[in-house]
């Protein structure tokens, strides 16, 4: 039988959150999210972030969240500067644009901007003849696999704050980051130095679920007119309100993000252990390895993943994606067959 | 404890839903809605029907639906007539308009439009000063209730057909409607005579879950890039397959629904037997009683409901919804309450 | 030969606009209107509104200059009140829903919003389910020739101030409803009382141009930006700013706009000895006098107006609309025809 | 007094454009470019094409022209490719994102995109995570004054009709490419090779106006439609009917388009003769020579004109453009002042 190491989302949730859900079906809630159990989980988002003056959203998708956050805070002619490999760049099928504005994507090497990129693009946008950038958005973890230390998501915020630019943090992947071994960031960081930033609940074990933690009062008043508007209200919310209270209220969140951080180590240690290298450095739970294209072709009858580029002619970096539910067995499997193609 | 007629979906889902997800919980997937249970899904809808000649897009939420069925068919300077009670119109924070579209409503005695309605609005748009109407789209049931015959959508239809509209059904509560004492139509008459139009699972016992079924060949290309585009693809697709199969492997959908008209029906008789009239004449599962409003105000004390609207000084509409949860002892408490108090 | 009471905007432009334009034909001018001529002409403005806190932006025409007065103030999910006859809410092809706002049209009896219909959009719309009223539109002269009283627009001015509404006056026949014989407003009332309106050039004369005036603070950032993202930055800016430095250095402005009302008064006067009545009462450059369909037709054989509409089976109320070029016999010859048919 | 190289739109417009304005003044004209200016002017274009089967609209500016005939072309999900140095890519504050559609620009030498940046666009976009490519957007001349010959038309044009792309040919400085001395296009050549395209007057000499022809069928429904709702149907549209009747009557839009050429030839000649490199090398009117810094703050005191980018820390790539009315004093003036210099 075929394993698949395509994404963090080819599970379903982790037991304890189907628990909660069949435990609360037969509640009447109240629907669009004003129901108790979602401002029980803000209020635990709430002590776990340790601020207090924020207004938290749960959603139920990432493109939906970003193109939430973004639009909120752009006026028509502004726009968001993010690095080349971001995801509203081009996995979003110009959600963005949708909505008016323009992405100003800077070349990264490694998928994490710095305050010479963002520079960069305010130097070249200087009057009304072009788009004003007005926001920045960064991921943590990255689209490779990468993750920004303490150091310079200060570094960051402070540059956007003497700028006047809203800085937006997509956190599809934060568990992974903030359980990775090289983390030394935490939420309360994070919502520290953001202006509006997300807890990504469906590719850390959650059925779905976005949490958006908005600070920034400028961005508050009406958010969910606008979360209506673009057809992202649910009308059960409570379902999103359940998952979250167990991701927080026991660790979860943190625990299936180790998981899969512990799954990808096993798996980065292994295939390094073969003799390859790694097209990006990730401590997180996406790797980049390279592989020749005979190995990578074998690899395929047995295991699904995706290539991401070809690194020359006879080589291609793939992306192998562990999750809260991937199995030791999987990983071990995977790492024979590479040793024995090796 | 006070018992919610406030809506449709104040509770979870069917137990036999829930039952799937846990058996299918640790399978590995496809992401967005690439996976086996969506195509089984759309299997079991094709069959019942009967047209193979469609594209299925199963979508989270109603205003979602909505804004992309819509929004996929018109060009930029084109309209949609709606009745002016239509959900389009008031409750979706102006949806439609933020992808950019003029709706076009039109005032109506009980939620349905006729084809005079429809010329009405021809007539008024003549040249390039104007939107042009290019789309009609109705709700079965209304959001009043009421519901539409087959000789009524069979009228609508072939005038949408001379005239080149697209017509659009919304069908969030189209199970009530399907099952209502007094319906003649079939999915398979709707899907027959409506260009595009979708089967509510929201309001019908699902999680969450609309599946909207394409039937004119020139609104099927590249349709799931703008799901993509709206933020709108869930990433645990199957989330959505399962639920449908379900919903059409059994009848559940039906079955949910006819629970729900049949409670309705209790209360309709009962309303009417303590000498109240209506406001709206529905066979579906929202009623809409006229009562004094000091009635209404000691019934809210033990039942939440909505006001719909004032009918005079001392009275006041108000909205009851049942649900395929709605438990008999709820209905005959309120009912009991009511005669108490008349 | 045929003479044409189509419209106010059917001949070039006054004769002493078109020396200014030789004369200065072959200046080099600044573009985008940075050049002197705008900034002369916005000096002249300032004077005549007495108001020196103020943007002035002059704008090629009226449709841009309305949705992007409008789009410029509205957050996505917000809206604008206006009457059922504004000029955005019909004859603009969407224009302001192409920006993704939905437009709240009042039915009124002559044209003109009253503090009454502007409470009645925003006790329609309540919560996050619905668009958020936020801008009321009126035109003055409106649609209908009809116009607004100084008391009228303080009315309406005090309530929008009140209810946090921004007020726009869309002035696009400002100068007739200034000249009007029943008159009691000045610019400087209009600036005064409103956060944005605008002085028509096109329909008075001038070749083409709209002054926007904006006096609220929120509403001045970043304007240009808006200009030039909607296509809508003049090249040859200077072009406007000639026309407006013509238009309000020698009361040309109010000559000319007087003199269309002298024609309208003239026709007026001549139709109602003929026995017709009007439809709306107007003391603008626009008449809607009933006529019986047998004259109507007769006089299309010599003169082109537009019918506005059917009032009975045998009575159109048509539109007749003189501008600063109208000929006295012109107007005669139609008085002379009318006579002859009645 | 300072003489301005800063663009080909300082000036008003030829006087022979001028005399037509005056001599039409008093006529009665149908509004909305319906009148017979318009008709006609159309009428000498096709001639001039060598193709009846297009449609044509003329319209007030570029930006205007720019995102109209974009965004009538692509539906939401698509995207269109261009030059990163494409107006449309960076001058144009986002109006085609404003529009909702993406902009994928490629990096080139020159600013001319060839068969290969295409395919690399497509390459990279493959699915419907991403936006779909639709339409390919060139510029001719340049905005960095190079231009296409026949063959790289043709290989382009073929390229784009086998990938089903539609081909836009932005013409704004299309009368310089034309009477350049490298040119072996002719306006039928081009009518031929794009979809559609247009043709400039606001940088070659007219008072403002740019001719838009399309002969895709699947662009032309509708499209006044489109032009109303952007807010860019121009009152008395006969001022643009007028222009380019005379710009096509006596071969005088390619009069003026030869003097700015030849004004731009002295002054190329006489910049490389002091000794001085182009950044680009540029037969039209849009020059780029490198100079010294020093040299340049020196001419700025006389002459006008912007700088471009900068090559090193002592040289600025300085942009100057010549136009209709260029007087060939300004430019010996200019070279003498550079002579003294170097």
């Amino acid at each position: 039988m075929i394993y698949s190491f395509n994404n963090d989302y080819s599970e379903g949730t982790h037991p304890q959150i189907l628990k909660a859900m069949m435990e609360t079906n037969f509640e009447q809630n109240d629907g669009y999210s004003l129901d108790i159990h979602t401002i029980r989980a803000k209020e635990l988002i709430r002590q776990e972030i340790k601020r207090q003056d924020t207004d938290i959203h749960i959603l139920v998708g990432g493109t939906q969240t970003n193109l939430l956050g973004i639009s909120c805070a752009l006026r028509p002619h502004q726009a968001v500067i993010c690095a080349e490999t971001g995801h509203i760049n081009v996995h979003e099928t110009g959600a963005i644009e949708a909505t008016g504005h323009k992405v100003l994507s800077q070349e990264t090497e490694d998928g994490k901007l710095t305050t010479a990129h963002i520079q960069k693009a305010l130097t070249l946008h200087t009057d009304e003849h072009m788009v004003q950038p007005k926001m920045v958005y960064i991921s943590n973890s990255t689209e490779v696999g990468t993750q920004y230390s303490l150091k310079e998501l200060e570094d960051i915020s402070r540059f956007c704050r003497q700028q006047g630019l809203y800085l937006f943090l997509d956190g599809a992947r934060l568990g992974s980051a903030l359980t990775s071994s090289c983390n030394d960031l935490t939420l309360a960081d994070i919502a520290r130095l953001t202006d509006l930033f997300y807890i990504g609940g469906t590719k850390n074990g959650a059925l779905f679920g976005e949490a958006l933690i908005i600070s920034h009062p400028d961005l508050k008043p009406d958010f969910r007119y606008l979360i209506k508007q673009r057809g992202a209200m649910l009308a059960k919310g409570w379902l999103l309100g359940i998952q979250f209270e167990e991701l927080f209220q026991n660790h979860l969140f943190y625990d299936m993000a180790a998981h899969a951080n512990e799954m990808a180590d096993r798996l980065r240690k292994g295939i390094a252990a073969c003799g390859y290298s790694f097209h990006w450095d990730s401590k997180t739970n996406q790797l980049f390895p390279v592989l020749p294209n005979t190995v990578m072709d074998e690899l395929k009858k047995d295991f699904l993943f995706s290539a991401q580029l070809a690194t020359d002619e006879g080589h291609t970096c793939i992306r192998l994606v562990t999750s809260w539910a991937t199995k030791p067995e999987a990983v071990d499997a995977f790492l024979k067959a590479l040793q024995k193609l090796s």
